[in-house]
């Protein structure tokens, strides 16, 4: 039987790398991942794995190159790792890095405490005719206590949910975005596209998650040239608000039940030309 | 800002139903995920919900058709959801329906114990020129304590794994196949498959994931014809021979321990006509 | 400040151990915790480490000791572990030793799949006075469809549950029993124990969680002499009617929702004596 | 059979407080858990429901009693809602309040981001004869980049550690400490304690966890005179100094792995008295 795409790899590489400077240190907590897409069918028709870099030197990789190169953004880093991999395994075609950063905050000076459970994203994906590089961030919490509202929705015979001009809105966003060099420079570049987004989020007078995921992901490109492109994941963690008649309560939107199941799942990409539709 | 590629949906529906036929019943323990791809710029830019189905509507769509359509195979109960929701909504240009099935096991005529972690699945993507449909399972633990070898590999400077002839292979399966006509028939199907993939790996003599994740995909294609291709992901789950030589002892190939972090990943496609190649 | 109760130990030992007897392996998949109590006063006022055995020692330890004594009962293994501990660390004025077997389904001669999540529990806490046995079980998913219900119970000004004969009863079941010996034997005794809880519970007619928790409680130590005690633990993963009315359908309990939150717990130890130890 | 040790209640109970003031909201996340313990046997014996407060009553209390006393402490939440639990209920002999909370940001006047991990712990139990009150923190991540060591400890036949001055110290710190006065006061409180340990956590020379988490719990004791204990968990969340030298690099304490399993795991108590309470 033909083999379709396959590809190759190793994850969940777990780095932490200390940057030490006369008693200041600085701390970088990474997990990566490294995947080889190209021309294996051998290994996978007949085991013959003499094309094939095993997933424990793609590790032991990472740790050597993570001690050469030292503190540097994950995209450099992730830009590094490729291009390594890819110039010296020939039946490679394609080779993506990605990378997630666990964020720490200062105590002291060599002390630190965990901050949330975002996660700083990069993702590099090089192939023989270029490269791409993406950042992003992941399960960022984000919750607004009005401004928020969904109505004038399609009704149909299985419609029951009720118009309201006052909701919680909450989600954990998850985004991406592309940058239209691979060069650069990515310094403060992710912090303040980070920070367009939460200020677009918490401006917005939202009339539903698709409206205020549009208006983040448009506010990040007029806001940085050099992205040429957002994608944007919110899930709608649903707060209903509690019925609390039966005991003789009005509830004016000030107690809800934060729910896990079900939730909306909403998805979309911003490009900055019309061209592009990412399908 | 154009809009690019964009979606929304209803996930994690939790639904259970009891089939009751004079004293013996019978569990099917679904999560239900919905998703609508189409014209939905609207929403997006202006925050006009005209063409939104709210994702509320979605689940209470899912509930009324499972009262309506009573016990069937997953694939029957996505195509009539899919074919609901994209017949009632004419903005939508596709439906995607994708379904997890717990098992559960019988201890009585009426009471029953839950089954492995593992879920079955299924896939349907309607849009207005035609229908596909993927069966599939995930999270399925498989484990050859011996029959399991990786050498011959490539090595550069950074290697420094042994070759072996004798290891554990130990993986959470994911597999998806794609049914060649959408017609099904899908009783029984689903179980055939999974025998085959399960014989393939526990007799395949192993010289690396990748060629025990080809053989099964094989496998599958050669002992069902109504398949067209088959997808698998095989995450490596190492167990590390442990080193008691310290300790005076010999560990022959006895005790191992098993690691979650890093990972290799495999996953590959195995279909059964060239040109495809799902890129 | 003076020092109050205090442990230290490993936890999260994972060990598979394969016994390999010409061409058949058995597989035992277990994770290890153990822990010391005792007089460790100076290691933590002082940083005085001179009786503080490594708990890198302790994983070293647990390795070697599955070498040398090969397939046994968890309860066996833990009690030489606990004595192996205690004999050599005069500090320790108690060693507990917990083990989780994960189990697995024999595919073939040396293949295997997963079981459930469910996973077999022993812990043995030995002193300088004595030793106490404990077999179990956690994470054991049943159901009943039927012969279940609630009704009868007190209501106050914040009721609104109403009284229901027919409802979905499930669980994710832990217990723990206590051996009235140490000595065991323990051989087919766990799966005995557990045979009868699944009996009891599917045969109970329940007029409340605690209701089929005693009955459960009762049976096993009914049906096993050896066993002293039994500890419940219950949470009711409540399965609610989907209310279809709004749609035109009566919902004739078939189409339920499965929460996770929020949850009933139910909690009970039933005692052979009535001069109960665990208060 | 006698019944032994038995409680009941609901967990999970989710609830989101937006506390509005002119146009500058608050929000307060938390998750509560009620416990009734008591003369309870005809329930669990004869499935006699009278004295069975459901479950989903406790809930709905939760949510009423949340609107009515609007925003203030879990402390004060968790005894208010103990009062009218214990007090409306006679088989209760006693009952546990427990309330997690969520922190979150402030993004704007009514925009909020999630904070970390870490959860804000609340625990009242009430009893006819008295009321304790212990409040906490539970998962928060904390590291030491150097001054921390361990060595001096005892050797075995199976020691392989090496002893090292200078390693990453890393763990996920639970904490919870007992008010020697139910009467608080609250307000404040709980972030001069946190930060009291976090101060300690930075500033020590560690020869051990054991000695790092008696000099946090020895600050709590001697920074705060209204606590009695404080009782610490800190996992050693094991950071191994990756060896580069089979790539000819010297790894100068810069680059580590970080290791979920195995995983130390150290408790203990701190009391103001040498009659220790918790044994």
């Amino acid at each position: 039987m033909p083999l379709g795409a396959n590809s190759y790899g190793k994850s969940g590489v777990r780095l932490v790398r200390i940057a030490r400077r006369e008693g200041r240190h600085d701390v970088q907590d990474l997990t990566v991942a490294v995947r080889f897409e190209g021309d294996f069918a051998a290994a996978h028709v007949a085991g013959d794995n003499a094309d094939v870099l095993p997933t424990d030197t793609m590790k032991n990789t990472v740790y050597a190159l993570a001690k050469d190169r030292g503190a540097e953004e994950i995209e450099e880093f992730a830009l590094a790792l490729s291009n390594h991999f890819l110039g010296n395994n020939p039946p490679a075609s394609r080779v993506d890095v990605a990378i997630e950063e666990s964020l720490w905050n200062r105590l002291g000076w060599t002390a630190f405490e965990g901050s949330s459970n975002e996660r700083r994203t990069a993702r590099v994906s090089r192939s023989r005719s270029g490269v791409a590089v993406e950042s992003g961030l992941k399960d960022l919490l984000i919750l607004k206590s009005t401004h928020s509202g969904f109505s004038g929705f399609k009704r149909d015979a299985y419609t029951t949910l009720k118009e309201t001009t006052d909701r919680i809105l909450a989600t954990s966003l998850t985004a991406a975005w592309s940058h239209a060099s691979p060069a650069g420079p990515f310094a403060g570049s992710w912090g303040a596209v980070r920070r367009t987004l939460l200020d677009a989020f918490a401006a917005h007078e939202s009339l539903s998650v698709q409206h205020t995921l549009y208006a983040m992901g448009e506010a990040a490109l007029d806001g940085h040239p050099g992205l040429s492109e957002i994608r944007l994941t919110m899930p709608n963690k649903h707060h209903l608000l509690v019925d609390l008649s039966p005991f003789g309560r009005k509830n004016e939107h000030e107690v809800f039940v934060a729910t896990e199941e079900p939730y909306g799942l909403i998805e979309a990409t911003v490009t900055r030309n019309a061209q592009r539709s990412d399908s």
